[in-house]
Parts: structure tokens; sequence; C-alpha cells
């Protein structure tokens, strides 16, 4: 018997797949299509030939680590101990996997919000603890009651993903105040938070678990550099937490991974003196209001998009289908590949809504705006 | 409390820590000190301006897939189904954590060799199973009847480990003759074989579970780039493991690090058209008789090396220190660091043996003889 009987080939294999084969613009899987910085590329071709080739210690490289602390430190003004309060890690899915590892037991409960990226559910199955989903409100706020009420003496950990996957949503000072609240009466519960898309917001400004006090002693924090530098292919990540935590999440790393691809952190370590992560919203405000603009005119309605690089949106004006039908549809028909937001539901529940990525250069955004408007 | 409560500091990271506050030549954690070969790196840095730097499909980069397959194709005869029982990652060492997350269960039994390299354990036990070490024999040969006796039903796997780390032993066709017998009395085991020293053998050619019918079905084998072409800090590794196990293990994988770095699995890919693994092992011998002849004065008595490039040594014409003491003494008085032995036993008990690593550039090698030499 399997121990994740429930896990299927997942939907951005099956959609980046299928986009390959039928030939179709590729909004689906979530990453940039664009040439990544010369400035960092041009870092990795010449450290390429030199001494970077051996294990970098296993928590990080240590200048990385420093770099790691010096950009929490501008960004929220929060002062980190890198040699006891930092891990760099094989993507922040490998942060994720291995906190969770580290730290829930059999027996526990942890609080998944419904919908919520794939990646948090299978981990917690692993540890033989109970994943306890609780329905976000229609806009996609949590609902701060009914977390509440999913909560016990048996919940060990609440996983937040701020900015959220796939809905875009962000999380306000009023809802870092109801936790604040939650976490007051639970002792216990430690929270994971999920921000890889940290740097990826618009209107509003993203608020990240780092500049919480409350937080400080019972917050697992995890990012990527993928989405910052468009890089989703290096796999280098970074996991801060207190040392009380930290501490059980590098046993857990020592020997789930040892250590993370040395010359990709050598690069990013370099490329940290010189970019500046503050752009980055900026950048992908505007392709989403070009994607948005070019969209205007199509049957598809858009949701609100605070931050990350996806854009939900409804179908309805154009067919009855199911998500998941639609979504192959589209890539067979239109030749646009989307993801249905059903996936990201525990019930897979129709939602009559896909989600794009637009981290694309503007002539594959025109494109495929181009065959959705035909639509 | 704790999931892992008996992990400290891993001696790797405690003696090359060491080695450097002290100045002392680093013989300790394995890692070759010489360049790396320049058409790898040179492939690297051309690569680095190409689009090679968003997610790779989860289970590898395809053209490297075919690669590997045909790698194990001509070096033992294999022919096996990249897209079904291969799977590219994150070094040897997640290779091995998640296949046994995969595989194991609650209340499982694995047996494990004693000595054996450190990062069998810590898997199992927070997979809540029991890991049943059994001793090798004192010339670190597997002693068939104690661990036919160790097995019940309740074993669910035996972890080989050939070459050997730290013995440098390898497994013979005997062996493999009594292991058949074995698992014909227990059709429900499965073997997890840790090959990363494959290409590193001397006098005796290794014998590659690949190359044994009756584990096809039932054997999960790890390699490792990072030790073949001596890039340990890439961090690339791959598994082969028949469908029905491939299938599980690619779901823990999916969820633990999703993919693995993309530029790294492209240069192999590439380096993989022109290098001659087969050369290595001779390369290793070379460094192996060298580094023997070097200590050939010593008061060290050097024990047999049939493999990796690891050399156990006697010390107790020197000292009556237990090994851990000794090796720190080594560090701090005489600047050579190497790995007490002790270590890789379940009780850590002193064995008055330690082990040097010699992936050293001659000139390390010699410096360190002489520092030896005149102990
Ligand atoms: C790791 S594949 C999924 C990429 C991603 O973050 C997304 O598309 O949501
Ligand atoms: C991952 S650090 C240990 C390196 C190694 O394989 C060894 O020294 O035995």
């Amino acid at each position: 018997m399997s121990k994740l009987p429930n896990v299927t080939t997942s939907i951005f294999t099956v959609m980046s797949k299928m986009a390959t084969e039928y030939n179709a613009i590729n909004l689906s899987q979530g990453f940039p299509n664009f040439p990544v910085d010369e400035r960092l590329t041009d870092i990795l071709a010449r450290l390429a030939k030199e001494n970077v080739h051996q294990y970098t210690p296993m928590a990080g490289l240590p200048p990385l680590m420093n770099q790691i602390a010096n950009l929490i430190q501008s960004s929220y003004k929060r002062t980190i101990n890198p040699d006891l309060e930092l891990l760099v890690t094989a993507g922040a899915t490998q942060g994720i996997f291995t906190s969770i590892l580290a730290l829930v037991k059999t027996g526990d409960e942890v609080v998944i919000l419904d919908p919520s990226y794939d990646s948090y559910e299978s981990p917690v199955l692993l540890c033989n603890a109970k994943p306890v989903r609780v329905a976000l409100n229609d806009d996609y706020t949590p609902n701060w009651e009914t977390i509440e009420k999913a909560c016990s003496s048996k919940t060990r950990m609440i996983i937040i993903n701020n900015p959220h996957n796939p809905t875009g949503k962000i999380l306000t000072e009023a809802d870092f105040l109801e936790l604040e609240k939650l976490l007051s009466k639970h002792p216990d519960i430690i929270v994971l938070s999920d921000e890889v898309y940290e740097y990826i917001t618009f209107e509003e400004k993203h608020i990240s678990a780092h500049t919480k006090d409350f937080l400080l002693n019972r917050c697992i924090m995890v990012s990527s550099f993928g989405k910052s530098f468009h890089i989703t292919g290096w796999k280098i990540g970074y996991t801060v937490a207190p040392e009380h935590l930290m501490k059980e999440i590098k046993k857990v790393h020592q020997f789930l991974v040892f250590s993370v691809n040395s010359i990709s952190q050598a690069a990013i370590s370099e490329y940290l003196n010189v970019v500046d992560v503050n752009l980055l919203g900026k950048f992908y405000q505007e392709k989403r209001d070009y994607f948005q603009k070019l969209l205007q005119n199509s049957r598809f309605e858009l949701k609100p998009c605070e931050g990350t690089y996806f854009q939900v949106t409804s179908y309805t004006n154009i067919s009855n289908d199911d998500d998941v039908t639609f979504c192959k549809k589209l890539i067979t028909d239109h030749g646009v590949a989307a993801i249905p937001i059903s996936t990201f539901y525990s019930d897979h529940k129709d939602q009559k809504l896909i989600r794009f990525c637009f981290a694309k250069d503007n002539f594959t955004l025109e494109s495929a705006a181009k065959k959705l408007c035909d639509i």
C-alpha cells in the first residue's frame, strides 16, 4: 500500500507536458520565460571556472548566509543570526518539507487553508499527522473564526502562504491581529509562513512574518530565490526559524540533502550585492496590468490580483465545462495552457476558475491574449 | 521533544570546521581538492549564458536521463527505462532519504550494517520504523548468518553500501549469492544499494546491483555524480528502481524538492558525451598507492582498501587515545584532519581507527604524509 495513495502526477507536470505536446503557449506552471539578469548569469559563468565545486557547509555557504541576513535586515528591519536561525535549502519546497518532517509528529494536526498550493499536505501525511483543511472566505481572505474552530490541543502547525498561490491574496494587518489573538490561546502552535512571492506584491505592501514580534519565537519563514530572481530551475531557497526550531530542522536537512548546490549559492551571494529586489513588485505589476489590458475585450472575467505572478480568471461566459476539462480544451482547441483552480482544493471540486501565469515576455502575453480574445 | 534526539552536529562538519580553524590539512570529510575537469567547467560556463534556468521536469532533465540510461547500459549491460525507473536527485543523500521515506512505514524494520555511513538511520527513525544494526565481520565483510537472523516478517529493507564507506570493502559474487538466498526466503524485503563509489574500485571489479537479475524487481540503486566527477558541491545524484517502487519514490520527491538544479543537470548531460568514467578507478588507485607509499615509514598501520577514496588506519603504535580524541589531537597538535571510525558505529564505541580521505592533489598528500610521518 502506498504511503501517499491519493497523489497522482502533479497538475503542473500534466499541463506543461500537454502544452509542449500541442505546442500551446504555456501559462500554466509558474515560471518566467524571459532571460535571467545578465549580471547574474555573468557571475555564474565566471564562477564556473573558480573553486566552487565542493560541498558547502551543511546550513549554507557562509557569505550567502550573511547576504540573506542583510536582505532580511534591509527589507524588514529584522536582525537574524545566520548561524543559528537560517538554512539554505534546495528550493522553498525542500524548506517546507524539511520543516514539517522535523516538527510534526504522529497524531498531530496541521491547519492548511483551502484552496492552497499543493505541496503542504503530503509531508504532513508522511508524518502520520492529519491535515485539517479550512476554507478561505469567498474573496479568499482567511476566515479566522473557522480557523480558530479548527484548532485544538492536537494542532501543531498552521500553514499560511502570503502572498497566496493561486489567488494572489495578501494578508493584512487585521489578519495578523487575528492570528496573534488565536496563537495567544494556543501556546504550542507554530506557524509555517510560505512567502516565496514576498517581493511580488502590487498596490498593497507585503507584510512579512518577519515584521511581527509575536511570531519571532514560533514561526518558520520560507522563501525562494527562484521567484525573486527568475531562476526557478536553480532550486535555491531559504528557511528562517528561531534557534529551537531551526535546530530540529537542520537535523533533518543534514540527512535529507546535507547541503545544496554550491555554484548557485556562490553566484546568488555575489548577485545580492548588486540587485535591488524592491524593483520586482513594479516589474510584475506592469506585467499584470498589461496582461489584464490585453484580456479586457475577451469573454474571460479577471479576479483581483494583489501579488504573485498568477491571474485567476472565470470563464463562465464561455463554457459550462468543469475547470479541468476547460483547461484541457484550452490547450487542444485554443493553444493556451492554464491551471484549473480546483487543483488547489482538497476535494478538487470544480471552481469554474483557471489560473494564468503572467511571468512571461510581452510577446508571449500578446500571443496568448490574441488566442484568448478569439474564444 | 526532538524527533531525532540523538543527532548532533555531523562529524564531517565538526572536523572540517576544526581543520579550517587550526589551518590543518583536511583529510576528513570526503571531497576532492583538485580542479574539476576543464571540459565540464567549460560546459557549465557556456550553459550559464543559455536558456537553462527554469524548472526541469520533476524526475529530471530528459537528455540527462537518457545519458544516465546509456551509462548504466555501457557500464553494466543493463537496460533501464528512464521514464519509469530513473530519478535525478539532489545528491545521493536525497535519493536515499526519499526512497526510505516513500517505502518504509511505521513499525517496519530496516537492516543497516555496522559500521556504516551515517545517513541511513535518521530517515528510518523519521518513518517511525526501527533500524536493526548488524555487525560486519572483523574484516568488514558482511556476516550473512547474522544478517539472516536479523530478518523477520517485519523487515522491509536491507541497506547495503558497495563500495563501503568508511572501510573501502566491496561485495563479492559470494556475497550476492548469500543475499539471493536470503531474499528468496523473504519475498517482501527490498534492498537499498548505495553505490556512490561505484566507479572507484581497484584490484577487484565492482559488482553493481544492476547486474543481478534477482534484484531487478526489488532493489533501489543510488549513485552520485559528486563522487564520479569530483563535484561534491553540485549535489546531483540519481536513483534507479523498478517501476512499482519508483512510482512511490517519485511521489515523495515531488513534494520534497520537486526538481533539482537545472544548469548542473544540463552540464552533466553534455559532459557524459565526452567523459570516460572507467578511468576513475585507475586515477584513484594511483592516489591510494601513492598515499600508502608516503605513509610506509610512518607509525600508522594501513588497512586494506578495495574501493572508495578512504584509507582506514590504525594508530595504536602511537597513542592509546580513543579515536575521537586522537583525531582532535591530530588536528591541534599535528595539523592533519581525519575522521574517527567510531562515528560509523551505532554505539560510537572507540575503534582505535581513523579514516583519511586521499582524494587530494599530490602536494596535499605529501604535506600531510610529512606531518604524519613525524608523529
Ligand atoms: C514546482 S512546479 C509549480 C510551480 C508553481 O509554483 C506553480 O505553478 O504554482
Ligand atoms: C556529506 S559530508 C560527508 C562526505 C562523505 O561522503 C564522507 O566523508 O564520508
